[in-house]
């Protein structure tokens, strides 16, 4: 089965059925993807807020009405609880289980939020021969906790998660400038190099996703990432939060060129 | 006293000493101005989500601390209450007053959200050789009430309001181009020309600012305007709304330039 030439529609159906649990990178080629925090209403406004705050990690696509399992702008008719792949619930800041699907826990006083996705600007580097090496070694991208702290809104503060893709030298500042065009789906790279700068003791046991092979020659490149609510939620420790699992996404119907304007 | 030329912090000191009351155009040359929209705290969540949804007409640069009459990210120690030159005061969606001041009127539950201001790329324009009228004719720029529906948000729903500069037809693809590069204050034009189709009947009688001069060969052209909230507060009725009045604006200390990043 080709994911990548599917429509989003029929692939969101698979994962309803259960017949897709695994991360999404490449499928639905040009089609956003997206990252999902649900929580209840009476943190809506202080996490809505983090997102004003912090939009190079958190650009917001999509807030739901309050109880509503379904999506109307990106995904139209989405239903969260089941058409993503795999869930993360963080109960008191602490990952307490994964599930595909979580439509027995919904709560009519549930929101939900849906935040850009680094996969969406993969197409465009590829297409600018750009190499996308998590794609190359069908891995999960690479992603860190950082030292970079997040502006706190509320009750929620913490640090931001960077996605990492190696880029060869000489093509850095084309990825600079192509992702920089895309700012909904995190845009230009945070950081540029020495990882240690940020706080990245060790390349190689990334703290989400799986490690991928730095060719001699090539730059750790930094993105902001949506996985930073995820350790926001660790950090400032609401009763209940969920998440997807990282890497497993919502797949939507926007196209990644719409996310431009 | 050449205002252009001023810094923001100055200006503001003369608005709060009452010694400016009127619309902030062209003042502190470089320097973003914001829209004001104060609520109180148990509609601040329907309004960040209101603005969420609309980010052209209410791209949000600040939203404050509950309570807090000081901005910290845009100007840094700004009063809300008192740096503005002129303020409006809705009852039920009702303009009840007209104040240069309203420290008198704050409260503990109030939060201050600012909004992107299309005066920031008119520098831009100016720059590329593309006229702005209003600048040349000294007055404020004309804003019109459109029929183009925002997406509603809990109890906030509305109409867009657009800001008019008539453009020669011959440069309407550089303003598009110079504007669109600007996102964080309305970005692109809404629409080009034909007022009737956004659903403005009378071009010479603005709905907010003044009437310019529109010479043959130019085309009106209509941006999303951060006078939007203001007919959304009419159309909503909240008990209380406090705005900036139109074109009396908070001068920010973030570069134009900086908005792009």
């Amino acid at each position: 089965m080709n994911y990548s030439d599917m429509k989003p529609r029929e692939v969101r159906a698979l994962i309803r059925e259960g017949k897709i649990t695994g991360p999404t990178a490449g499928m639905c080629a040009g089609y956003a993807q997206a990252n999902l925090v649900i929580l209840p209403k009476e943190l809506a406004y202080d996490f809505l807020l983090f997102t004003q705050r912090n939009p190079k990690s958190c650009p917001l696509l999509e807030v739901s009405d309050t109880g509503s399992r379904f999506l109307h702008t990106i995904a139209d008719g989405a239903d969260v609880t089941t058409d993503i792949p795999r869930y993360r619930v963080y109960r008191d800041g602490i990952l307490t289980e994964e599930r595909t699907d979580i439509s027995g826990l919904w709560r009519p006083d549930f929101v939900s939020f849906l935040i850009g996705c680094s996969f969406s600007f993969e197409a465009a580097l590829l297409d600018a021969n750009v190499p996308v090496r998590h794609i190359e070694e069908n891995r999960n991208v690479p992603m860190y906790k950082t030292n970079i702290p997040c502006i706190s809104a509320g009750s929620f503060h913490g640090t931001m998660v960077v996605s990492m893709r190696p880029v060869p030298h000489e093509l850095v500042p084309k990825a600079v400038l192509i992702t920089g065009e895309m700012p909904r789906v995190h845009g230009a790279p945070i950081h540029i190099g020495t990882p240690e700068a940020i706080g990245i003791s060790d390349l190689s046991h990334p703290d989400f996703g799986d490690m991928v092979t730095i060719r001699d020659g090539e730059v750790p490149v930094f993105w902001p990432c949506g996985v930073t609510p995820q350790n926001v939620v660790m950090e400032s420790r609401p009763p209940l939060a969920i998440t997807h699992a990282p890497g497993h996404m919502l797949i939507t119907d926007v196209k990644n060129t719409e996310l431009k304007y």
